[in-house]
């Protein structure tokens, strides 16, 4: 599999003929230890652990027969000189493709992991410089109140930090090997030679297998895998919606000698973001067909074998290219905290409309008394264009309740993001300990 | 939501107005750790832990505001005579709905974790009541070697312990709330009023909230219903199989009066094993918008919502409804080992091909001769309907190198389920142990 | 089935219970044939022609058979003095409970048609009434080039009508029936008896049918129907987009009583576009079952049943419902062509820079040349916040190449937009002929 | 895109490189349109006309644009010696890319179609051979009555010709070009120039265009192939299912040299079947991201490109490679008639037992009273290992209705199978009439 969005740590495990590798790495485990249990000859395994296979040569052999376990088996036995039949040795060919499928599993996580830590430590980064950074808090699309820019970016960082959760324990979970034989039953080998061979290679034994190694376990790494493409989906949304050229407040890197557009040059697009969410569609429509080969008929059915061919790269592939993707993205994103504070002024100070409501409901008024009465204030410094302070300080009914130092307490900035450093205590308490 | 399929575990938490049972929880919640901090007066709370909604009521408010928390805040406010206003007290709705969501998932997981131990039990049974009953394992379609129905059967069993384990880790992730207000930044109440709250019911803080709880909570927990119900699946597409006419090994019960088909009389179906089947895919579906729900625009929108209300209880109600049912087969299962035995004996000991290859390769034959060998022999057992111990016996070529002990050795049931018991004792230990 | 977001319309075709409805007429219809042909006596259908069921009664039959359409024929048995072994005779279930959902399958296209029509005609109004109102238009979210906000409508009435066209053509599809036996075969009927009932019902008979109609039919139809619920989640997408406060061209109604926010009074949410936003995602989902639907094992399995009880109502009702509601948001639209001007003077004439481009083209310049050139003037605008005709008017470069009344013709809007009556003629010839 | 079950045919198309063929195409048409009209000098167009790329060109300057229509017209530029400024002139990249995306996709359906009518051809041939083969039909994976083999490959048939006049008609919806510039209001262009260049192309115009091509043709076209790969999972399916060791009544061919298994040398598999049925569930999943690319923001947002970029070489290779070997897989299909009439007798003519109820009743005896009797014969029969047509004989109670030359006329298989002719009448009326 070759397409765009691949990143070379990927390509060096899911290119279809590095799979080879890790069929050799297993091969050489199991005669490592039917040496040792007396299986086969000593002298074997000496043997055995040099040999060495050909690429071109599996490739013209799996012509020949149609499979290419035994296309490669054999071009391992044209390697060495002696004891070629102790190769492959009572194993069926999916001890060795799925315990090398657990394998890659395994090392991916390690890839994936390690880029989503990076990419977590530069969205803290971003969180601490913006802690105290006031911007619009927007739901449904439209001001609501205030929150800080960091406090958006730190609720990206938990969400990450839950991914990468997920991921570790998915990676648990595929950690898994067998070498249980044509149909899970070790008619031909044992438990002992499953187990010492799989602590060789760092792998559980599964419990119970078949022919081949139970599928809801892919299924749930490409579950993960799908929540995290879909958080940067999040993330790179809100860069989007927060770049549209009426709000301005973020801006996703624009690198030197880029053109943004053949028929306009003036143009500055969020492409980057708008790829990261492109992909997030097809990471996530990875996980029906990964459901989907759950149930194989009997001892195994080969419907999950082709449809693995493509879920594993691509999903693989796409996320860490993703990953990649943002981190450059975040670290060299523009910020106009200026911006912010311009669209806040915007909104005229209905924010504050709550706190206004609450201080009257504390004052002793009725909740749907007060509540009407903020919202016709509300909407009348709406259609005046005017601050709502203003409009509240003009106001004859609320004045019997509230004094003039009582408003300005009421529409504090300040007031209204006090407790944004709690917050980040309880998620970072090192970092802002002694803020 | 009402449909077919339903459970009455289900309903109790799913059905629409059963929702505002748990917003009064969270409220109640609310109040008592506000009175608690003298946020509001002590008396207040002495009334709101009496109030209580009308459900007709609160449908009649909504249907002028068009908003449900209002309305049922409304209905609550009319139920007691002073301190009303200290109801719903510097929330937005959205502390209330999805705290209260929060203890719905709890609460279903429960559920759904009791009928899966149940399952898990009968399954267990199962397992060691047919651990010795050889049948055919099949790959593919077609027969492969050996195995026992106990085996198969302890594949599901640790199929369905990882979908325990799955179930509870989500439950775990599932059981935070959050009273952080409209946007997530504590404008009106505090950490402090969100951690005493939340401990009160048995949850934990989000660390970071926007309007709203992270939605990639929910997708994992949608994630691994829908893992568990393709397991379902996978149990029942066997049983399906099993059933066919021509292998008649297992059979779903069939229960007095029940009639299987309007034309012809005569027929048992699987028809519940099918029902599951289906329903299983309705679930996977779900993930889906599960995970398109994640990329909320800012402190949120509300494209999650409908959404929400349809996916949850569809999922749960699908997936207790398959498990209860699923349990209810089980424990009725018609097994007919006489008919397994008699499919093995169809197969004409082809099984024994791998073990007469590897005899023939300890021998110190080349695996490449002596595979073409055995293929040969076995293509000429399936041609004269033979045997294959017999075709062996009579073959000159194979003579040269086994003796007619040897191959009894070779061809024994018994030998090839040898290693059954291994694998019933590392994962059932305390069981098998003296058996 | 039952759940918010239904229409009546859908229910009566869909709830659970009225397919006992179009069951009686497709037994009726076969009896008239049947009489016709003499397969039955002519008497009979006289009493079979009045034959009713009660619905309690089926449901307590069906309680004990397990089987609904045997339990509807018992209770229909009951309801005639004679002749009631004729009712259902020499059919299968499947011919009566398959023949019913075509018919309810084309009954549900109707009002989706119609109420599809009633959409268009509303999108045409509007896309009419502000054929020539200016608005920005945007890629990326970024300002582009003005366009009009009538043909930004245009563009929806032109989805609509497609989606129109696909939903008439599955309707055609969906318009099949099957009275061929237990599989498919006629072995106690005709083929004739299928052709002349079907023709009775407004039906085709399937050219080839098993047990069942071939379910690839309803995956078209739900095919469809997932595309125009995803147009319409184009539609209100754009909708919550222009209403963001930032932007401000447009509004969702907000009907009176209405409240916005338990917590925030003076919030204006497009709540009911964000709703179609998220049932879309629902319907979408439905389109994976039904496709799994397809592959039935031989003659027939039952996997697809309790799939479709839920994925038929369920899309059928959730579009009807959003295509209402959308109609209702559309006729009430607000929408605000002085914000629209003035976002567009916010872009300070950037859009103007391919027009520049061109011309500079046309006189003879280099594209590489022109294209660095206007990306210069027009970064320096940006910078400057100024016009872009105010800083080419300034520069020294381009006055080689341009005269101040080609400066006036290159900045003119009414020149940009000429091309939109154009684009209204070819699609609403009629309505813009004498504009 | 590289990846395994490629097509050459596909290749050619969708391999990334030879997107420029097609944009090439497009700017050529637009430049001969524009000098027809005078737009650009119509020497200009004898220059564009002999323009080439060089790829390697096009991608070193696709790394210093990062954008691969400029750095495509820049190489173009640099092939001819004048007028290089009129190449690309007033088009926005997407009136290029997107136009040439519906020349491919429109080039694909017909690549697509020939080998459906291909396989049309082989599935009748199939249908025709076996028309009179009976064999069992199944139900729930259990014996019902007798069809024949033909007549389950013209359900085949019939759907594969479904899927033709889907792909068809999803053909004729793709076949839209669009150069209508950066927002679709052709600011720099004219509708004459696109309507012109886009017939020399064998393209529709448009109606209303954004600055891309709206994507629900692209959703209906996925949709189709969607529904025809899961029409091969069905076929597939069927023939793995018949294929099992306990049925034997067709094979899928198994070619010289071929080895079925490294660890059992017996075994024929039927792995391309499995193949098909694995690709289906890629191919289906393939949806919902088209889908998701419909709601673009405003104009046009980025996010369907790199999508699509998988997406559409993913689905066209999987179908066409997928109905190219099922071709292969029925033209060479091993079909065993006397194994199906041995299941056929297996079934101890239970499937008579509707043919028995009907005579019953039209000897005028109650519907539930004959259903009865005839449901207690029938388990006798199951019960004794007897065919039923020997109970029958043996039975008292039945023995007062019929005689025994009806029972003869009752358990006849020739009756039962009288109708299939007609049925192939209806479908292939020209193959048959002589019949």
């Amino acid at each position: 599999m070759n397409f765009r969005y691949q990143t070379k740590e990927m390509d060096k495990i899911w290119k279809e003929e590095n799979r080879f590798r890790y069929f050799l790495k297993v091969e050489k485990a199991i005669a490592a230890t039917q040496a040792e249990l007396g299986i086969i000859p000593k002298e074997a395994y000496q043997y055995i652990k040099k040999a060495k296979y050909k690429l071109k040569e599996v490739e013209e052999f799996e012509k020949i027969t149609g499979h290419d376990v035994i296309a490669f088996v054999q071009s391992l036995e044209k390697s060495i000189p002696k004891y070629s039949e102790y190769i492959h040795f009572g194993l069926t060919s999916y001890d060795i493709v799925d315990t090398a499928l657990a394998l890659r599993c395994q090392e991916t996580c390690c890839i994936i992991l390690d880029s989503l830590a990076n990419l977590k430590e530069t969205i803290k980064e971003l969180a601490l410089r913006y802690k105290d950074t006031p911007m619009m808090g927007r739901t449904h699309g439209v001001h609501a109140e205030p929150i800080t820019f960091g406090l958006k970016c730190l609720s990206w960082y938990t969400e990450i930090e839950r991914g990468i959760k997920r991921i570790e324990r998915a990676k648990k979970e595929i950690s898994f090997g067998k070498i249980s034989g044509a149909v899970g039953s070790f008619s031909q080998l044992s438990v002992a030679v499953e187990e010492k061979t799989l602590k060789r290679l760092g792998l559980e034994p599964e419990p119970v297998s078949t022919q081949v190694l139970p599928r809801d376990r892919i299924a749930e790494l490409i579950s993960v895998m799908a929540i995290t493409a879909t958080s940067l989906e999040r993330i790179t949304t809100e860069i989007r919606n927060l770049q549209r050229t009426e709000i301005g407040e973020v801006a996703e890197p624009f690198f030197a000698g880029q053109k943004g557009s053949s028929a306009m040059p003036h143009k500055k697009n969020p492409i980057l973001c708008e790829r990261i969410c492109s992909l997030a569609k097809i990471i996530r429509a990875q996980i029906i067909p990964s459901l989907e080969n759950i149930p194989l008929w009997h001892e195994r059915d080969l419907t999950n074998s082709a449809a693995e061919r493509i879920i594993l790269p691509l999903t693989f592939n796409l996320l860490h290219y993703s990953i990649l993707t943002l981190n450059k993205i975040l670290k060299n994103l523009a910020v106009f905290p200026e911006k912010m504070k311009e669209n806040i002024r915007e909104s005229k100070e209905q924010f504050y409309s709550q706190t206004l409501l609450l201080y009257l409901i504390r004052k002793g008024l009725k909740r749907s008394y007060a509540y009407e009465m903020v919202q016709r204030l509300s909407f009348k410094a709406i259609e005046e264009e005017k601050d709502l302070s203003k409009v509240v300080k003009e106001d004859k009914e609320i004045k019997r309740y509230l004094k003039q130092k009582e408003i300005k307490e009421i529409f504090s900035l300040k007031n209204l993001l006090r407790n944004v450093d709690s917050i980040f205590k309880r998620v970072l308490s090192e970092e802002v300990k002694n803020d």
